[in-house]
C-alpha cells in the first residue's frame, strides 16, 4: 500500500479499511528502518495515526503543516512521495531526518531545534492573509517542545492575528527525557485527568477554540476531529494525548530510551551499541556527581538532554541537585545566574548547538553580571553532530567575545577535570569549558595548573621558525604537523596548547618574534569570528606572518567528516605543505 | 521624610499616614528628577505605592526583589539609601536607570531586558533552598515583558520548584507602546475585567496560587496583600492593576510618550527636545510606509518599540502591514521567516541590543532556511546607548559570522535606501542592514549600486602604500584619515567603502598587494570577532600589515563616547600616527 502513495492525493482515495493498513504498514516500515539505521523512533511511533489523519483531511501543500523540531515527520515523507527511503534499506539515506523544502514541496522549512513551529506558523498564516488567500496552516507541537518560552510566544501571536491556524498539541506525556512536574505540565496533565474538562484552561485563557482528543492514536477519531476543525475562520488548539512509542511494546515502555537512537534489535528493542567504556560525558558525570555529595550546593541544571550528562540513576542519586528545567535553554542559563548569585554552583551541560539558543541569556544575565555559573558545552565539533540543524562549530564565534566570559578547551581528561574543578569553586568568572570530542585521552598526570592566571597558554615545545596553536579538539593535529615537521623537514616548531578561547597570551606572542616567521592556528570551530582570527589581528601589524585554520562559513549538512576536514585545509599533509611554503619565501 | 529614610529599616518605622506622605515625596521627586534629567518616567510613577509597601512588608536584602528590566526601581532605589540622586539635581547621576549591585547589596543584578526576572528569580530560590535557608524571593515583572516567552519558562520551572517564590504581576495594561490584543494580553484583560475571577485563569493552571488585586495604587491594600503571602511555602502570583504614569494627569493620559523620555515640562508634559527634523529613524518609516502602499505583502513587524520606526499615526496608515507582537524578539525573527516563506516581504526594525535575544533565530530560522527576511538594525553604535545593559557594538560579531546572511553596512541616506529597496525586493537572502547612526547625509545622488554582485566593495580614491577600509558609521573618520595623510603626509591612500560586512571582496585584497604595505579598518563595533579581524586573517599570510580598529571587549557602562573612543585609538591623530609609524619600517 505505502509503495502505491505517491502524494497525498493517494491516501485520499483509500477507503476506511485501507488507511488503517497504511497504518499497520508504516509502523513496520520505521521499525525496519529505525531498527537498522538509527533514528528519531518512538516519536514517530506515537505519531504514525496522527499523520495519516492529516493528509487524508487536509491539503498539502496548499495547507501547510509544520512540524516543531521535525523529528516525528517519518510518516509524513512517507507519505508525500518518499516511501521509498523507508521501504529500500539502498535509499535510506535519501531523506534527511527532518522537515526539508530540499526534498519536498511538503516541507516548508528546515527544523531540528524545538519550538519554532507556531512562530513559524504565525507568519504563514499572516503572510497567507496579507495575500488574501484560504487555506489551513496546521503546526503540530508535541509537549516537550511546548516548554520553550518561544512556543508560547507563538500562541500569543496566533491568538493575536485571530484567524486560521490549528495547533496541535501533540501530547505524550514526555519529552526527550521525563517531562519535569509543575507549570505547563501540570496544566497538560490536569487537562488529560479531565479529559479536557479542567477549570482553569491555559489555551483558553490565551484565546484559543480548544479540542481535547485522548484517543490520539485512534485513526477514526482524528480524522473526524480534523474535518471539524479543518477551514476554521479562527485559532484552533487540538490537545491530542498519544502515546511515543505506540505499538512496539519495548518502546512504550522505556520512552526515554526510545527517543532516538539505533540500530536495535526489533525483536527486543536490546540497542545494538554496547557501553563502549568512559567516555568525556560519563567522566563528567561520575566527578560532579562526587562534587555534589561532598557539596549540597553544587548543583547540575539541565535543559530537556540530561542523559548525556547523567543516567536515570545518576539523576534519582542527584537529587535536588539535579534540575531538569524542560527544553527551555533560556531558563537554564538565567536560573543559573540567579543561583551562583545566591550562593549555589550551577553547573550546566548543554550542547553547542542548543546553547545558541541564550546568547542573550550569556551576554545580558551570566556575563555582564560576572556571575561564576559553569557552562560544560558538549557536542562542539566538527565531528560532533552533521546535520545542517544541529551543527556544532559556531560556538567561539558567538560565545568567545562576550566579555568577562573565561571560555576553555581542553585537550585531555586531566585538563578537562582540572578545569571543571577550578571553574566549580572559584567565584571571579563565569566559565564554559569545551568538552573534548573524540576518545578519552589521558596523560596520568594530574594537571596542576592555576587557571586562575587566565590566557596563560601552555607552550609543550619550544622550537623555531614556525608556531603552531592547536586549540581543545584540534591539539593532537597540531602535535601531528609538528612531530611531521620534526622527522621529515628538520623543523622543531614551538607547540602551544592554548587552553584558553577568550583571550590571548599577549606575552607569548610578543616573544614568538624572536625566532618565528610564522604563527598557524588550528581550531575545532569556525574560521570565521574564531580564535585564530584574534590572533591574526594581534600580529596584524607586526612582520610575523600568521595561518588560520578552521571550518568555512556554511551549512554543511550531512557532511563527511574527514571530507569537510580536508576541503578546509585540516589535514597534516596540507598545514605541512602550506607552512613550508611560507618558511621557503 | 525621604532624606531621612536611609534604609528599609527606616520605613518601618513609619505610621500609615507617614507612609502615604512618603509616596507623595517619592511621586514629587520623581516628578522633579525626570522632568530635568529624564528618564524611564511613567513606569516608576506606577509603581511608587507598590514599592512603598513591598519595603515595609518585607525584609530586603534578606528578602530578594528582583525587578524585571528594571527601569521601574526608581522608588526602589530611593528607598534604600540612595534618596539624594533623587533629590539632590547635582546627584543625579549617581545612580543608573537599572538596579545595580554595584550601587547597594538590595540590588541583586544589572537588568536591562525585558522578562528575566522570574528566571532569576527561580535560580536565587533553588540556592535559598539548597543551602537551607528561609527567605521570601518577590519578582516584579510588567505585563509588557510577560509578553517574552523567557518569563514563561521563568513560571514554569518557580512553579516546578514549588517553594516559596512572590510573582508580582505589574498590570498597567500598556507596554512601552500599546500591548497587542490577544494571547496572554487577552488572558489579563479577562482577569482585571472579572476582579481575578475569570473562568480560565492561565496563572493558576500553571500551578501558582494567585490573588488579584485591582486598586495596585492603594497603599493600604498592597500592604495587606504582602503581608498575607509573605513567608509563603509555595509559588504565589500576584496580579496587581497598577495606572502607568499614575497621579499625573499628563502622563495618564499619554502612556506610550510617558513610558521613558525627557528633560519635559512638568506643569504641562510637553517634553522640551522638538521634532529635530528627518533622521534615518524617520525616513526609514516614511520610506517603508511608501513601499506597503505600493504592495501589501510588505509588512513591518516589530517587537514592543514601533516608535523609533513610526509614529501611531503611521502604525494606524500601516493598519493590517504593521504586526507589533510585543516584547517578544524571538517571535519577531521566526515570524517573519514563515512570512517569507509563504510569499510575504516582512521588514524588522530592532535594535542591535535586543537582537541579540535572537541569535539561534537567525541562525536556525532566518538563516538556515535562506528566507528573504529584511531586518533593520538600529542603535547599532558605540554612539547609541551607553548603559551597559543596552551597549549596540556587539552585532557584527553575532550576527555576521552566521551562514547565508547578507550584512550591509551604509554610510549615508541614499546608499541606506537602496539597500533597503534591494533587499525588500530580492528573493535570496536574508539582509540585514545596519541603519547608520548619526547627522542624516545626504548625497543629493541616486546610489545604483547592485547589491545582487555580494561582497562588492566601493573604492571611493584610489590610493597607494595604506588602503583604509571605512564600515558603515565609521567610513566618514576614514575620509578624515585619509583626507589628513594627504594635506598633512603628502601620502594619497586608498580609500574603501566595505558596504557589505558578511563577505570579502577578495578580488579587492589581492589586488592591493601590488602597491600596498598596509591596510587600515575602521568600525563601529567590537574589535573582537569583529570585520576587520576576517581581514586580518585572510591577509595573515601574506606582507601587507593590518590594522584593526573597534571597540574594546568590555561592559562599558554609562560611559563618554569621545572617550571610549580616543581610548581605543579611533582618532584622526592616532590613526594617522600608527599608519606613518608602519609605513616608515
Amino acid at each position: 500500500m505505502l509503495e502505491k502513495i505517491q502524494s497525498p492525493a493517494d491516501l485520499k482515495k483509500l477507503s476506511q479499511d485501507q488507511l488503517e493498513e497504511v497504518v499497520v504498514e508504516a509502523r513496520q516500515a520505521l521499525l525496519e528502518k529505525t531498527s537498522h539505521h538509527g533514528g528519531h523512533n518512538g516519536p514517530n511511533f506515537g505519531v504514525v495515526e496522527m499523520t495519516v489523519a492529516l493528509h487524508y483531511v487536509f491539503d498539502s501543500p496548499r495547507d501547510k503543516f509544520i512540524f516543531d523540531v521535525s523529528h516525528q515527520s517519518y510518516v509524513h515523507k512517507m507519505l508525500t512521495g518518499r516511501a521509498q527511503a523507508f521501504l529500500d534499506p539502498d535509499h535510506y539515506d535519501d531523506v534527511s531526518g527532518y522537515t526539508n523544502p530540499r526534498e519536498s514541496e511538503h516541507d516548508l522549512f528546515t527544523i531540528g531545534h524545538t519550538s519554532t513551529s507556531l512562530a513559524l506558523a504565525s507568519g504563514v498564516a499572516k503572510a497567507r492573509d496579507l495575500k488574501g488567500q484560504k487555506s489551513n496552516v496546521v503546526a503540530i507541537i508535541g509537549d516537550g517542545s511546548l516548554s520553550g518560552g518561544q512556543a508560547y510566544e507563538g500562541l500569543n501571536q496566533i491568538a493575536t492575528t485571530g484567524t486560521n491556524t490549528i495547533v496541535i498539541v501533540n501530547d505524550n506525556d514526555q519529552s526527550i527525557a521525563v517531562n519535569p512536574k509543575g507549570g505547563i505540565y501540570t496544566a497538560l496533565r490536569t487537562l488529560r485527568e479531565t479529559n479536557g474538562q479542567a477549570q482553569d484552561n491555559l489555551f483558553k485563557a490565551l484565546g484559543f477554540d480548544y479540542y481535547y482528543l485522548d484517543k490520539g492514536n485512534d485513526l477514526a477519531s482524528l480524522i473526524a476531529l480534523f474535518q471539524e476543525v479543518k477551514d476554521s475562520d479562527h485559532p484552533v488548539l487540538l490537545h491530542i494525548h498519544t502515546q511515543k512509542g505506540h505499538g512496539v511494546t519495548f518502546m512504550e515502555e522505556n520512552r526515554e530510551a526510545f527517543h532516538a537512537g539505533g540500530p536495535f534489535n526489533p525483536e527486543t528493542g536490546q540497542y545494538l551499541r554496547g557501553n563502549s567504556g568512559p567516555n568525556y560525558n560519563s567522566i563528567t558525570g561520575d566527578f560532579l556527581l562526587k562534587k555534589m555529595k561532598e557539596d549540597p550546593t553544587v548543583i547540575a541544571v539541565n535543559a530537556g538532554t540530561p542523559m548525556f550528562l547523567f543516567s536515570q540513576e545518576q539523576r534519582q542519586e542527584a537529587g535536588q541537585q539535579f534540575v531538569n528545567v524542560g527544553i527551555a535553554e533560556q531558563e537554564a542559563a538565567t536560573m543559573s545566574t540567579g543561583l551562583a548569585k545566591n550562593g549555589a554552583k550551577p553547573v550546566w551541560y548543554v550542547a553547542s548547538t542548543f546553547m545558541q539558543r541564550t546568547y542573550d541569556q550569556w551576554w545580558h544575565d551570566i556575563a555582564l553580571n560576572n556571575q561564576s555559573v559553569t557552562v560544560l558545552v558538549h557536542s562542539a565539533s566538527v565531528n560532533a553532530m552533521n546535520d545542517e540543524s544541529h551543527l556544532g562549530f559556531f560556538d567561539i564565534p558567538f560565545l568567545s567575545h562576550i566579555p568577562n566570559i573565561v571560555y576553555l578547551a581542553p585537550t585531555n581528561k586531566e585538563e578537562h577535570l582540572a578545569m571543571l574543578d577550578w571553574a566549580i569553586e572559584q567565584k571571579d568568572h563565569p566559565v564554559a569549558i569545551r568538552v573534548p570530542v573524540g576518545p578519552l585521552e589521558e596523560t596520568g598526570q594530574p594537571d596542576q595548573t592555576d587557571y586562575s592566571i587566565l590566557n596563560k597558554n601552555q607552550v609543550t615545545q619550544e622550537g623555531s621558525q614556525v608556531a603552531i596553536f592547536g586549540l581543545g579538539n584540534f591539539y593532537g593535529l597540531a602535535q601531528e604537523v609538528a612531530k611531521t615537521l620534526e622527522d621529515q623537514h628538520g623543523i622543531k616548531a614551538t607547540l602551544v596548547n592554548p587552553k584558553f578561547i577568550t583571550g590571548l597570551d599577549k606575552g607569548l606572542l610578543d616573544s614568538l618574534s624572536a625566532k618565528h616567521q610564522l604563527v598557524v592556528t588550528l581550531e575545532d570551530g569556525l574560521l570565521e569570528g574564531g580564535y585564530g582570527q584574534t590572533i591574526a589581528s594581534y600580529l596584524g601589524n607586526t612582520d610575523i606572518k600568521v595561518q588560520n585554520y578552521g571550518i568555512d562559513k556554511h551549512f554543511h549538512d550531512r557532511y563527511d567528516r574527514q571530507e569537510l576536514m580536508a576541503k578546509n585545509g585540516l589535514s597534516v599533509d596540507t598545514i605541512v605543505k602550506n607552512i613550508l611554503q611560507t618558511l621557503a619565501n
